[in-house]
């Protein structure tokens, strides 16, 4: 099983064996589907073509399809779903993770998700998830958790779990609770089985617990896990009430998906954006963008026309200005995705924007007087106008000293006003160091235009 | 401790217990820090000036120190090692686990870490994963795990956990092997605590184990981790000996490393980038980039000098010039952001290129068509000249199609030659389409430069 490349070969020969259409799904494919890991199972189930797919799913149980429904990726889940009957779907949902059948009633039309819920066994476990939104702390949690009560001694916690052998499939903290079901402290699995039987709860317990409220929001959820080294959080309502446990394998895709959405957020992208989106969603999005860089792209083309005299003169000055715009750029493309990085993990907040600032003003002085002495010279070898030269160095400087200037400043005022600091992606930066490159370059050369020309 | 604001105002309290000079680190500053939990001492500790925390870390235990450098953020770490004589620094690294000393002896010089290592008394446990670089699975693993011999019944290793209490602080897979330490299966802490006493371990495991060999990268083990839902996984060398576990808890953060990486090489930022790196060392890695965004930014200026003639006779080309580069542009980025992001997840190898391709063709065919009958309609409405504005809007459909073209195929071919696909920096891909951007537009007006004139 640790042979990836095996593994690979197992996957195609499997999709090979699964893709036939007319002649059906045969039951020697089903089998070897079966044998495989319900990781594999839900990655090629999503590969098949929706009518292979159509001809498989009422052909393999309950439960593996609440497997594979369990490993599928969110992206991917939707689709399959919907091809589910509601009566197929709400079995199989009373046998998912709580929060997974939470998601995915979230994802479903309103109407469905009301039929689905009305017709499964779990219903009431479920419908009180229903309204922590998917990116909290109650919508990542599971409610089959393991609770002690603080009266009991390690042989009847014990006890308790032996009678119980608990659904929950990952138990490493015990939750110990009041008679409210108030939660009061945590023992690991490990401490209870190490300790003498006779020992009560209250005494083995580590009365202090770290746990969220369940409105939270799940990067904070991540941060604590990631801070504390947990491998679970409790979640309590307001009044301490133990009302789930977000574990570490929950939260483990929240640190791709935060960084993918800034990263898609610098790129104008939406976060929704994937390769395997249908082209018709992801049109518009970055139509949308791509307009948004062209209005402000307009703005440059109005400050290049301003000067449209001085360039007459000087068409040298064409020749440059893209450089200096696009060097400005550069240094506050890398001073930007910094801050907005260093953001998201929490290394800067607004307290700690003043060092930030003066950082990235001595970087971009000191590039900007380098690049812009090597600038200077080249256009001076170049093009033999000593002027010249030195309204291009010294517009480079400008520039890159506002473009870093601009990569703090933007998506710390961003934060300031509570949206995301990701908003100052790079196009948007880009885009205010042509302009200012462009004020700067020509604005100088045409104050110096008749040394130049 | 839930309550998130009150932190805050302990965390600056306590900085402000801590910070007077001269006056020296009072006891009561020093009780408040040690009640406090090790990662807000960790906290605080890296917050402090050098010559507070001089005073301050040889008036704290040994223990405490351990738990406050387990905590300390990587980048943060080296900097308090350093202020640590090797004396003190040694039975420091005998306390942390195996795979944070390995990780504090191998950010140390050569010569300082053979003496730290000297001095240690888990020296002999340590020295044999020294050879495993960090960011493989042998670097991240622990070899303080617990396993169980495969002829064991639950009873015996029940007995066994409870005999050696185990220092494996967080224990969820007991992993069973033969009498060669080899491998053979695995069993839940949970599913061994609700089993009778009396069942065989061999009955009781499971024997087919997902692991991953020593060499493998650690973002290797991300995946495995992800896609299974696992805590833990056993790490095994050529002859599948148990050599160690790596918990979800130690890859958490190789997720976040690594899209910072990407992030921060398509932004021309060296991956070792943090606000809290010395300004000397950041200088020159972006000096270096900015060097070559440069050099190609000269490539770009040479395409413009070359139709200065035309620019000469119409001087609107130097207006748009600009905008039709960074439309191009802006699409290229949007697109090697996706394709590098879907790479890094595992959401696209070299096979699913072409689907890839088509996809992003279509989608800048599409927009190319929408932005450049737009570009078109307002530079006819702007200047009044159809050849211009035909022009500007063919250039700016075939610039953007280029883009992203470019887009896909850069990030991959890099992979292809098994180099990392987000060297196809924003920056990069931005000059490539900044040279086509002005070939196309110059090259057309070239064309039709007596229409246009």
């Amino acid at each position: 099983m640790a042979d990836d490349a095996g593994e690979h070969d197992h996957d195609s020969q499997l999709l090979d064996a699964l893709r036939p259409f007319g002649e059906g799904v045969s039951d020697a494919a089903l089998e070897r589907l079966a044998s495989l890991h319900p990781a594999d199972q839900a990655d090629i189930v999503s590969q098949l073509d929706t009518s292979v797919r159509g001809e498989l799913l009422p052909r393999i149980s309950t439960e593996s399809k609440a497997l594979i429904l369990a490993h599928l990726r969110e992206d991917r889940r939707l689709e399959i779903v919907e091809e589910l009957s509601t009566e197929a779907l709400a079995p199989v949902l009373d046998l998912v993770d709580f929060d997974i059948a939470v998601d995915i009633l979230h994802d479903l039309p309103a109407e469905r998700a009301r039929e689905t819920l009305g017709q499964m066994a779990t219903a009431s476990d479920v419908a009180p998830l229903l309204p922590y939104a998917d990116e909290t702390a109650g919508g990542r949690m599971t409610s089959a958790f393991v609770s002690l009560q603080q009266d009991w001694t390690v042989d009847q916690a014990l006890a308790s779990l032996r009678r119980t052998s608990p659904a929950a499939e990952q138990v490493f903290y015990l939750y110990v609770t009041d008679e409210q079901r108030r939660l009061e402290g945590v023992v690991s699995l490990r401490e209870l089985v190490v300790a003498p039987p006779e020992t009560p709860i209250m005494e083995l317990m580590t009365p202090e617990v770290l746990s969220v409220r369940a409105s939270e929001d799940q990067e904070e959820v991540l941060r604590q896990i990631q801070r504390y080294n947990f491998i679970a959080l409790p979640v309590i309502d307001e009044q301490r009430h133990l009302m789930g446990v977000v574990s570490v394998d929950d939260v483990l895709d929240v640190a791709e998906e935060e960084a993918t959405e800034d990263m898609f957020r610098l790129a104008g992208l939406d976060e929704g954006e994937s390769l395997i989106r249908p082209i018709g969603r992801s049109l518009l999005p970055r139509l949308v963008w791509l307009l948004v860089a062209m209005a402000s792209g307009f703005a440059a083309a109005g400050v290049v026309n301003a000067f449209d005299n001085t360039v007459d003169r000087v068409v040298a000055l064409a020749v440059f200005m893209p450089l200096i715009a696009g060097l400005g750029g550069n240094a506050g493309v890398q001073t930007v995705t910094l801050v907005v990085r260093s953001m998201a993990l929490g290394d800067v907040d607004l307290r700690g924007i003043r060092p930030t600032l003066q950082r990235e003003l001595l970087i971009g002085i000191a590039n900007g007087v380098i690049i812009g002495l090597l600038l200077a010279a080249l256009v001076f070898v170049w093009k033999g106008n000593v002027a010249l030269s030195v309204v291009a160095g010294v517009a480079l400087l400008l520039n890159m000293v506002t473009g870093v200037a601009a990569g703090v400043l933007v998506p710390v005022s961003l934060r300031a006003l509570r949206l995301d600091p990701a908003l100052a992606s790079g196009a948007l930066l880009t885009t205010f160091t042509d302009i200012l490159g462009f004020f700067f370059f020509l604005g100088l050369a045409t104050l110096l235009v008749d040394q130049i020309a």
